[in-house]
C-alpha cells in the first residue's frame, strides 16, 4: 500500500535549521519498518531531506497534497505542540476520505479537534510508547 | 456571499471553558459587520454559543466540515498560537478548492505550512491592526 506518513517538523529543528537528531532517527527506522512490510512509505521531511526548504514552499506543499490524494492511507504523528502542516494534511486527507490513522505517543492529550477526527469512521488512533513498536501497531491496523 | 469564518477557540478560553471576553466581542463585531454587507457567516464558536461541546463532537466538527464544503469563501484567523481546529478546516477547504483568505494579526508570524498556503492561487492574505477593521480588508478583497 501507498502510505502517507505525515510528522511534525518545525518543532523539531533548531534555531540553525538542524533536526532533532533522535527524531529524524525514529522516524527513519519507522520508515523502513513499514517498507520492510512491503508498503511504499513517503514522508515529506525524509523526501527533502530533513531540511526546510524555503525555495518554493507553494510546490513542496502543493506537491505533499498530490500525494495524500494518491495515498491509500494517510497517517498523522500528533505531539502535545500542534503541527501547523500536520493538520492542514490531516483536513486535506479527510476531504479526500482517505483512511487516516492517528498516532500519539503515550501521555499526548489531543486537542478538541483531533479528538473530534478520532472520532470519524474512516479514523483509527493508536498510542505508542516507543518507535520501534509503532510501525508493528500500524501494520496490523491496516492490513489487518 | 456564504462565509465560513474559522477561528481559534480552545486557546481562547479559561480553564472553566469561559470563552476570553474581548476575543468573543471581536468576532461578534466582525460577523455583524460582514453580514450588514449582507453576506451569511457561519462562525462555528458563535453558532455553538461560545461553549465546547463536550456531547458529540464528531457530529459537531463534521458538520462544521460540511458547511466549508459548501461555502463560498473560507476564512481564517490566524494566531502566534496554532489552532488544531482551523488548520483541519483550512486543510479542508484546500482540498475542496475553496477561495481562502488568511487573516492574522499584525506581528503573527505564519509557520512554515500556512506561509506555504498564503502562496496558492486561491488564496489571499492580510493582516489587519484592529478587528473593527479586517471586516472592510475582508469585504475589499472578496467582493472586488
Amino acid at each position: 500500500m501507498r502510505l502517507f506518513l505525515s510528522v511534525p517538523f518545525s518543532s523539531k529543528v533548531d534555531s540553525k535549521g538542524i533536526i532533532d537528531k533522535a527524531f529524524k532517527s525514529d522516524i527513519e527506522i519507522l520508515i523502513q519498518n513499514l517498507e520492510e512490510d512491503g508498503h511504499k512509505v513517503y514522508c515529506a521531511p525524509a523526501a527533502e531531506k530533513w531540511k526546510i526548504s524555503h525555495d518554493n514552499p507553494v510546490k513542496v506543499l502543493s506537491g505533499d497534497l498530490d500525494k495524500i490524494a494518491k495515498t491509500d492511507v494517510y497517517i498523522a504523528i500528533l505531539d502535545n505542540e500542534i503541527s501547523a502542516g500536520v493538520q492542514i494534511s490531516m483536513g486535506f486527507a479527510l476531504a479526500n476520505q482517505k483512511r487516516i490513522v492517528m498516532a500519539s505517543p503515550t501521555g499526548v492529550k489531543l486537542s478538541w479537534a483531533n479528538n473530534a477526527v478520532s472520532g470519524f469512521q474512516n479514523v483509527s488512533s493508536l498510542n505508542f510508547s516507543f518507535y520501534d513498536e509503532l510501525a508493528e501497531q500500524i501494520l496490523e491496523l491496516i492490513t489487518r
